[in-house]
């Protein structure tokens, strides 16, 4: 019998018959401010699901390690089992969000290089940023671990701006998690959506993601389906 | 006539006859909390100069290059201008105060390798937190700058853990500011006192730094003459 093992804001894991296999079902929450705000919508497990997919295929094609096996249903996927890394590893092309807050810039400022922040994964003390050595003095990473995770992360967003600058969208700046599989080797894992990244809207700047519920300013589930509508065709054109 | 350039929390900066030299007057003044708590101590001025003066002496004597020039009175000390980079520098031996908040830690364990630590020298913004191309992209000091900064600090660390130690003091952890000379050279700048520093005393862990005054836990006075008694007579043997 398959266990519940683990119960996120937007996604269950559940064991397998495999111990090394773990399957993944996403649920139609939506949340912001780590947590404070909840809601659910109708469609946003198969959106995030069907997006994901697309994406860490896309990735895999292209040589990044992932913990993706494949989509078993609408709203289930298979994944290698990881041991994760309880960091949030954050990759920023253009100022927004926290990093204008935090810094009082307005959004919109394109950096000359990407910039590169962990934060620690921790609901008790609402996910503090880390920096290098931070994260070795909590024992949550070692500088080689800290080396291969900003590796795979500069390779996802050389692949994924150029992936969503064919579907007209900026990709501002995007959230992924690691973790290790059994032989030690570290894969990207959890998932890749629009609630983890931000899009805008090459022409018109409009926000394609997560930020048209936190802000309030948009249908989450319109505009989650036009994301993947414009991934799906500059995918089959490939 | 002196022109006065800018008025710190516990410092002012003077112009002198030479445009290449300033002159730094201390106050009596502590504050914590980013300003939010101040008050006066007598003597406090007198104390911070002195002590600063030994610890950038004896510094500059180890082949750290400062911004020091000369104590010119018991208040006063002389420096050289320097375009100051905006940011604190702080390295931590021994998990304490934002550190263990920041992360839920207790206070007291004491880390393999220090941890370093930059934040934005900003009232407005708190001070925030910065990592290594927050920095970058925000333009405060390049990766070359900040790993000059670092191997500076790296030097001041292992000079004054020896320096404490001899005197019967643990260095917790430091904040250090640098700026950039005229010629473009970057030197320790601003001042070295139990206002920017922990000291444990290493019998008893009592504090011996300006946390006696954030805490309410002891009286700062007491107990900044108590460290410039112990680091003379260290420095009175070499």
């Amino acid at each position: 019998m398959d266990k519940l093992l683990y119960t996120g804001k937007v996604k269950q894991m559940w064991s397998t018959n495999d111990p090394e296999v773990l399957r993944v079902v996403y649920t139609d929450q939506a949340t912001a401010g780590n947590g404070k705000k909840k809601d659910n919508f109708k469609d946003k497990a198969e959106l995030n699901n069907q997006i994901s997919t697309l994406i860490f295929q896309y990735l895999e094609k292209n040589g990044v390690p992932t913990h993706f096996i494949k989509k078993i249903s609408d709203k289930e996927e298979l994944v290698k089992k990881c041991e994760m890394f309880p960091l949030e590893v954050v990759t920023r092309n253009i100022a927004a969000g926290h990093f204008s807050s935090r810094y009082g810039l307005d959004e919109g400022m394109r950096f000359a290089i990407p910039v590169e922040e962990l934060f620690f994964k921790s609901d008790e003390l609402d996910d503090p940023i880390l920096n290098s050595s931070d994260a070795v003095a909590l024992n949550v990473a070692t500088k080689s671990e800290q080396e291969q995770m900003w590796s795979l992360s500069r390779q996802v967003n050389q692949l994924l701006i150029n992936l969503f600058d064919e579907a007209g969208m900026d990709l501002v700046d995007f959230k992924l998690e690691f973790g290790k599989l059994h032989n030690g080797q570290i894969v990207l894992a959890d998932e890749f959506s629009p609630d983890n990244c931000r899009l805008w809207d090459k022409k018109t700047k409009s926000h394609m993601d997560k930020d048209v519920y936190r802000r309030d300013i948009g249908d989450l589930t319109a505009v989650y389906k036009k994301v993947l509508a414009r991934i799906e065709e500059v995918l089959e054109e490939d």
